[in-house]
């Protein structure tokens, strides 16, 4: 038997076989050399010392450590206020809220009485990506406005699910707030929270049930990524958890040695460990950037329902370092350079960020307080951010000028133990050398001050106060 | 041309060429086939927290954070006391000191007046492994006993480097202890510490310059593995810092972030880097096993020259944790299975299980407090360790049993602000859930209490108090 093929062919079956590698690999190539997908994973009320890799000596987070290891693990990252609505906003905005009004002294919060939300002259990260082709989804917790104009799908997400506030409102038993809180852990039901779950504008759930949502948060999350993957897309995965009240799957009910808050994170862990699965399955994982962070500190009151700012002083609610400073864990293997990063960061320079990796342009309308921290993700760079401002509120307690911090106010936790003190001179520290805050060096170091003063000046001589968005309720 | 080959020829050079490469071969199984090396880096006054891997936000210890992720990072892992010489002691013998006379409630340490050192009728780590063949070295910090019959040349080690006890002994300036440090950092000079540098039994330098003291350690431990490679070998390079006063190489000087303390650290990370480089050069990494520990906690009182205990309470000379719980590293790609461990741990383990790994039989004439941890290191299972006697001196102050410890006994630390204190019932805590010990559960848990009464009896009716060794002075 002989076998006998014409030259041409030949040649159109070589034609046909290169051709289609040729298609193949610039398929793959167009998912690579597209702007890279963002996932943010932001945790509620976790500590400064709540993951292994950031010390916690019970929390087993092998998923999120792993992350560190293989990807940028930030010492210095910040969440730009120390309770839920003004660190969202900060962070979806790149704005300081004393800007857009999403900060007030009178109420801390949005509540579900709130009648406003994040304004509609704000212009989020998710607006920012859309415009240059992104899918977007907000996953979870939003915070921001409950009433349709202010929730996600009205503020550049494509699609919502979530709870639209803090997972302890609408509580439905007839205890005082604090009182409730001395039960133990057994009696806490998700029932006795209405809080309502939504799907885009609509509610699916109510009360919903808690017991299952960071897995449905997760499986949320996981969805978005298979059905967009043709597209660059952002995912904003805010669980609401570890926030009390806690709750936890059956699976992970008593599974961690730290207690009802540390199998809560050990669920959050997993489903981390999942969404990085799904990212390598799918083939996005070098061209994927995953964040975790948080929104503020771990709310101490709470005790060991409460987690753990580990060297840091203080917690959430306050500007000491424990109120504000976070994990902050970049990852992404084909995209960010990995090491340890002791430069400043800010929840508020994902906005920045992003927006220039994506190829979106920055509003020029405005003042913007995020940096732009590709060349430290990208390159291991230094940051450029040398500053950071601690507002509790509308007012500045403190001010970050490179590894010195000078507190202006001081106060304690919300109504706990709350003593209001201004500081003139101010209480200085060096946060590299002293990251608990214990020595004050004021009086070493006037020089340092007078820069920061003047740095405040700078600051205030450029700041138009919003409208307070938090006060008005129905 | 033609090449011709008679078969018989061809034959022999097939032959040649299969042969040297079996032989190769073998030769490259045997250093992997027999017993694997050891090598035991003991910091001195580290704290829990001071490793990036174990949660420090400017200290850069890249390598022993590497050498976390590659093996296991365990996160209940004690000294086993609260200062340098019994600390010693325990760990070289396995065995608490009270057994062998190594802590005494007069002498804390051993000083440069002292006249006796660890007895001769115990058996040391190092004599337990040459007996099964291995070469052995001590590099650094001795602390056991500094007249020529105490030293480590007389208790198994073929080879001595170092200090022979603390490098703020000898102290020759005409200023009261305490007083010295309160000065700046720039007046601590390395001559005002009249300590000798000893090889083997002779002493070499003195006082020795302690400037370079980190790196000639390191280059000590490297040359011995180098020369003795073709044996198994036993390391224990006892660093003599971050103890204070602070030296540093000209090349480390102001390298850190946290100040001297930072530099100290990072100088002897880059050690411990060098000495893995040189593993693996000399293809012994996949039958080494490097541990990485410390003696005790932080010493507080010297403010930023002391480190930092991270989240737990207190530090050195106290036996609340942050007294005792170290950082604990185990490397060794070939043999330690990755992960991370959160069951207990010991320094007097180390005794006990390198001697199971090398074949080295336990003696049976006496108590040996270690446990064999091998299984845990091969093969990630469970820790066989249950318990831990936490003495200050000869007297019991706590007792940990799974979860729980009691504190039978507390107290500050040493001359600084030492409250003594007994408690009955003891005050209780839950290590797992509140690593900081914030919440005494004793009232809640009566039979947690006296399962752990149960046990102290059972552990003081087999209690042999050894002879006092430190009190004695020349």
């Amino acid at each position: 038997m002989k076998l006998q093929i014409k030259l041409s062919n030949l040649l159109l079956i070589l034609n046909v076989l290169i051709c289609s590698s040729v298609i193949q690999k610039s398929l793959g190539q167009d998912k690579n050399n597209r702007p890279p997908n963002f996932i943010i994973i932001f945790a509620d009320d976790l500590g400064y010392g709540d993951l292994g890799v950031y010390g916690h000596p019970t929390i087993q987070t092998p998923n999120l450590d792993r992350m560190a290891y293989e990807g940028q693990k930030w010492t210095n990252f910040y969440a730009a206020a120390s309770v839920c609505t003004p660190s969202r906003a900060a962070l979806l905005t790149g704005r300081l809220t004393v800007r857009s009004g999403m900060s007030s002294n009178k109420r801390r919060v949005l509540y579900p009485n709130s009648s406003k939300g994040l304004p509609a002259t704000e212009i989020t990260l998710a607006e920012q990506l859309k415009q240059v082709g992104y899918k977007t989804a907000c996953i979870g917790k939003w915070h921001l406005g409950h009433k349709e104009q202010y929730l996600p799908t009205n503020n550049g997400f494509d699609y919502y699910y979530g709870i639209p506030y803090s997972n302890d409102m609408n509580m439905v038993v007839d205890i005082p707030y604090w009182e409730y809180w001395k039960q133990p852990n057994e009696a806490i039901k998700t029932t006795h929270f209405n809080v309502p779950l939504m799907r885009n504008t609509e509610i699916i759930e109510r009360p919903a049930n808690q017991n299952t949502i960071t897995g449905r948060y997760t499986d949320e999350t996981i969805s978005f990524i298979k059905k967009n993957k043709e597209n660059p897309f952002f995912i904003y995965l805010a669980h609401n958890l570890p926030h009390i009240p806690l709750f936890v799957s059956k699976k992970f009910k008593g599974k961690s040695k730290r207690g009802l808050y540390g199998d809560v994170l050990e669920e959050i862990d997993h489903g981390v460990g999942k969404i990085i699965a799904v990212l390598k399955e799918e083939g996005l994982e070098n061209n994927t950037i995953v964040v975790f962070t948080s929104d503020n500190g771990p709310w101490l009151s709470f005790e060991l329902n409460g987690g753990s700012a580990g060297v840091l002083r203080a917690g959430k609610g306050t500007t000491w370092e424990g109120g504000m400073r976070e994990p902050g864990i970049f990852w992404g293997p084909g995209l960010i350079k990995p090491g340890l990063i002791i430069g400043l960061g800010s929840t508020m320079d994902l906005f920045t960020t992003f927006s220039s990796l994506a190829g979106a342009k920055i509003p020029g309308d405005r003042i913007i307080d995020g940096y732009d921290l590709s060349e430290t993700l990208l390159h291991g760079k230094p940051s450029p951010r040398e500053k950071l401002f601690y507002y509790r509120g509308t007012d500045l307690y403190a001010v970050r000028l490179g590894d010195y911090k000078a507190h202006y106010i001081t106060e304690g936790e919300y109504g706990q133990f709350g003593k209001k003190e201004a500081h003139n001179p101010p209480i200085l520290y060096n946060l590299s050398t002293d990251p608990e805050e214990r020595f004050d060096i004021a009086n070493e170091n006037p020089n340092i001050i007078k820069e920061i003063n003047s740095l405040i000046s700078q600051h205030r001589s450029k700041l138009v106060l919003g409208q307070d968005q938090l006060v008005e309720i129905e």
